[in-house]
């Protein structure tokens, strides 16, 4: 039975517009609310378009400072921005929750669980992810750090290890509990290292009464031999003495050869040696999102090793001038080149260079091939401790790390009033505490 | 294979102090760190005991803020304090992170799920939680409010319940989606539907293409003739008045009598009318937590209906008096009284008390027996809209609503610096944006 009320509820709701017509207007569909995705479809906001953004996610993720989730320094809400909210003034852009499956290119349509939606223009910006190298089995004890889930699902393995530590009798186990090690010496790895660095020595010092959280190990482990591969070799060596100063023990040259619930397997110059451990942290490798490899097997396009779309000089695929790859998803270097790295500038980049080249077209004007113009790289080890590259200059210690901050709070402040966050970090910054150190999940138990 | 460096580390943790034994010191434990068990661990830091508080979290979460994180204006970060954190200076305090299954009285210990603890003085502070009045099956369709999973679980689903109006194309379905039935007049049920018709007059106002969040139909649903019965009648009213104005319906002298997954019955005067809803929020119902039966069955205590513990004057069970029950588990009024409402003064008030009488028995002083000095009561039901009751001074409006704010973040910021809550605050307040809006979950998919 229906009241009257729901009925006049009912046609209320119905007499709104349905915008699915496209009005005519060139179609442009952006998959991914990343940084890439995110700046095309900001960048096209004065075209005369009809743009939509599809991602299944709700909101975009400041993915630089996840690991300050991870370590219960900040909260999610404050490093998301809802997608809605920042795309809410622009009156060509609608955004749809919704996860794509496929593209049918002939009909030009993006195909999702539970629906379509018609494109003229499509920019592929669905990111990639980390890479067990064929050992998906260890993603179950050594989790990456990718999503919010991931982020609050290492939040409570790194506290819980401490917790359970001060309730373990037997030293051997209560010695796993208290180690930690971190696959992979590239950004997210240092990151992570460096935070539960901080954490054994600073944040937990005062919170036990049977462990001392400062005789916790961290053992970096990078099969390179040095950390931050991709900057100058000096200050790889830097950022590995300010990771040493906050107790990390880096392995180079090292591999983890297996991954089980209770320790891994390093192995150096063939001697593989297990090291109990009760949290394993994955930060290796790169792995395009599965769309990549769809995409590429519907067009001929080529893929490199991480699955990325090898894309042409104006980031379309090659041969579908309407199909724009971009971020994370996108392999893309002049010949002979690196191609380029799969950072937040480089998508942003990215997006407002496609969303320039819709609207040349458009307008019938000619573009140019996308360059990147290097901004530099920044890299934080932790608390006061940086490194920094652009072009010539090297910076690191105290200054590198204002510098990072500055860069990343002025990235993070255009979403929204994120000078919270700033304030947030001052404060922890100065009583080294991480307030949003809750451990929680769906039981809410110590050990599930 | 172990590295000389393993056993070393396991040698040093090995070290560390075990406090497992009390020294021979009067053992006090606590179970629960709500607002009874934490003051009542605070009260206790100048006195010659040894104090264990045991929680299962590890973190105090001030309660009264937490429709704030179900509504998306708040992180849980934000309105929790790691219980370490809190007790980190106090000497003679140590936390646990355990769950409690039972209590040996004849022997005198707290029985855990995987060990045991020791006590001399018991303080039982494991609170309430709602009650489905014997339908626990309608707890899957329509979540209570009470831990922090709760409350990331409604954000979702009204986070997903315009998403997917904004995606159905069937009016009636889409209607159902912007249908919110909320169960209970009480402080949850009037502080839910209030924030629920700000989101949707105001927060997402601009945020949607194809629906007008603005037509959201928002019931509040409440058994007695009027919202918020524990104050004067006067004040109720206005409520009720600031609810409407918010775009809440408020169907008085009405029952839920069925609860399924599109919909709701609503039974008044004998007569059931199924409102079609996809979301339904339960703030309705008291119900003691399964440690008070056991106790009351253990000690042979009375229970009230909603299985609160009836305690003697000093708050300790009738004929043990080492143990103590406080907060929302206690049912304590003087003869013929109501019992004392479930609210953070009561309990912080009570663990005052407790930790007071057990430190003047172990000095051989006499107490006189607990008496609540009722500081006021408050209730907020939106954006500058609350009610205060003082004795018999009543406020309402925006004043009512500063006193609120100011009284709560009075309270909030005793555990941390919580200054910072205020400023997201007046950010949210200054632009009625939310931006801890994010729909998370294991798998992230709109609807699962």
């Amino acid at each position: 039975m229906q009241s009257a009320k729901t009925e006049r509820h009912i046609e209320a709701v119905n007499r709104q517009v349905d915008l699915h017509d496209p009005h005519g207007k060139h179609r442009v569909v952006i998959i991914g609310g990343g940084f890439g995705g995110l700046y095309a479809a900001k960048s096209l906001r004065r075209s005369d378009v009809d743009l939509t953004v599809v991602d299944r996610r709700n909101f975009h993720l400041f993915q630089p400072l996840l690991y300050q989730v991870a370590t219960g320094g900040l909260s999610p809400g404050e490093i998301s921005s809802p997608l809605r909210a920042v795309l809410r003034r622009q009156k060509n852009a609608r955004v749809l929750l919704a996860e794509v499956t496929d593209v049918d290119l002939e009909n030009r349509r993006v195909i999702l669980v539970d629906g379509e939606v018609p494109y003229d223009s499509l920019i592929v910006a669905t990111g990639a992810t980390h890479d067990y190298f064929g050992n998906p089995q260890w993603e179950v004890d050594a989790p990456g750090l990718k999503t919010v889930e991931d982020a609050l699902e290492i939040r409570k393995r790194i506290y819980v290890a401490f917790e359970a530590a001060e309730r373990e009798p037997d030293p051997e186990k209560k010695a796993a509990w208290l180690t930690f090690v971190v696959v992979g010496g590239g950004p997210t790895g240092v990151e992570l290292a460096g935070a539960i660095g901080e954490i054994a020595h600073y944040t937990l010092k005062h919170d036990f009464r049977t462990i001392d959280p400062g005789l916790a190990r961290i053992i970096l482990v990078e099969g390179m031999d040095r950390v931050l591969g991709t900057y100058d070799r000096s200050l790889s060596e830097k950022a590995k003495r300010s990771l040493e100063r906050l107790g990390v023990e880096v392995r180079l040259n090292a591999f983890v050869t297996n991954v089980v619930s209770d320790g891994v397997t390093v192995t150096r110059d063939h001697t593989g040696t297990f090291v109990p451990a009760r949290t394993i942290l994955w930060g290796a490798g790169v792995k395009a999102s599965p769309l990549g490899r769809i995409l590429a097997e519907e067009t001929g396009a080529e893929t490199d090793k991480a699955g990325r779309v090898k894309v042409a000089p104006d980031l379309t695929i090659p041969g579908h001038d309407n199909i724009f790859v971009i971020g994370d998803l996108a392999s893309f270097g002049h010949q002979g080149d690196q191609p380029l790295p799969g950072v937040a500038p480089v998508a942003m980049s990215m997006g407002r260079y496609v969303a320039n080249r819709i609207d040349d077209r458009l307008r019938g004007k000619k573009s140019k091939p996308f360059r990147y113009f290097e901004k530099g790289s920044l890299a934080t080890i932790g608390r006061s401790a940086a490194i920094a590259q652009f072009g010539r200059i090297k910076i690191s210690g105290w200054f590198a790390w204002v510098t990072w901050l500055f860069v990343h709070l002025m990235y993070l402040v255009e979403f929204d009033n994120r000078l919270l966050v700033l304030m947030q970090w001052a404060w922890n910054y100065i009583t080294r505490n991480r307030g949003a150190r809750l451990i929680t999940g769906k039981t809410g138990r110590l050990v599930e």
